[in-house]
């Protein structure tokens, strides 16, 4: 029987997201695991938690700062904070969806061009000129980025992620789910590397 | 040059606290560290940053209780769910402040004892009869735990340690400090040992 992959949920705005997105793939590997990218956005799961992006909470935010860069250093990931910080995600995720419904040998490629853009050059990727930029290192041309970004039924793609993130329980990102089992940061992988190996 | 303690902020109603406090000794002990024993209250910690407990929260709170049984786990700590949770700390805090000032070679039989009982027993440490009864165990009589209760000096401690709390920036709960680098959560154990043997 096959088994499943891990799925995980991310934004292109958390920087625990991109910390991930570092380091899963080596872990899936270890384990002989696929990984399931389901691109979402955290407005709407702040919405549904009465949260808010961490830096802008007190206390949180400035100990959050100091958090995020050292657990770059713990992990051995470059990091640069970026500015600005939060950014909007949801042309760069639609671009996502659209990639993995139709080009799903370049979503993986673009996720990191557009994490590492971001999380170690500061460039924003809620700016279409930035997206147009990272398609052409793809070999996608302009024009394809913005007709994905316009398109009702990926809109309605990222959407039905959304949805299906609140219903999974989500509630921050990275969030990672393993034959139903859920895990909420990046700083939750050594317990989900037990939990493959040993169900404990 | 004597080294500085791993300063420790905790409630006694964080389930996070009570796994760090069953950890945190072997690791200090590992880098020759002292520990210094800090009771505070959430309840004011959560005012200031806009939050509440985790389990009131939506899609947060059916999160952490898998969360914190898991990480128990993990951590080869016994732990109970209590009901009700979570409760009301200050007396048991109180005492705590007022063992660690008159009595301090009864603090940390103290502190262990009340968060065992409330963790794998689920005695409401809310509940005076309880505090009577874990004074008891270590030759306490309820008068003084009582009169320590109501000792204006004791409460007014308890406050400082608050006020200390957030002025260091603490934002939760297990919160460590160690040579002026903040670590919230039990989950950045690893990162504070590595920080102990490298400053990375």
């Amino acid at each position: 029987m096959p088994v499943s992959p891990i799925t995980l949920f991310f934004d292109f705005s958390s920087p625990y997201s991109y910390l991930a997105s570092r380091v899963i793939e080596d872990l899936a590997a270890r384990h002989d695991r696929g990984i399931e990218w389901v691109p979402m956005l955290l407005g709407p799961v702040f919405a549904s938690t009465g949260s808010r992006p961490l830096v802008e909470q007190p206390l949180k935010g400035p100990y959050a700062l100091i958090d995020i860069q050292r657990s770059a250093r713990y992990l051995g990931v470059p990091y640069r904070h970026p500015s600005p910080f939060p950014i909007a995600t949801h042309q760069a995720a639609r671009v996502t969806v659209a990639l993995l419904q139709q080009r799903p040998e370049l979503a993986l490629p673009w996720i990191h061009a557009a994490f590492d853009a971001y999380f170690t050059q500061g460039s924003n990727l809620g700016d279409m000129a930035q997206l147009h930029a990272l398609g052409t290192g793809l070999g996608l041309d302009a024009g394809q980025i913005d007709a994905w970004c316009g398109d009702a039924r990926i809109k309605a793609a990222l959407k039905a992620n959304v949805d299906r993130a609140l219903a999974a329980g989500v509630c921050g990102a990275p969030f990672f789910v393993v034959d139903g089992e859920p895990f909420w940061g990046v700083d939750r992988l050594p317990q989900l590397e037990r939990w493959l190996e040993a169900r404990f």
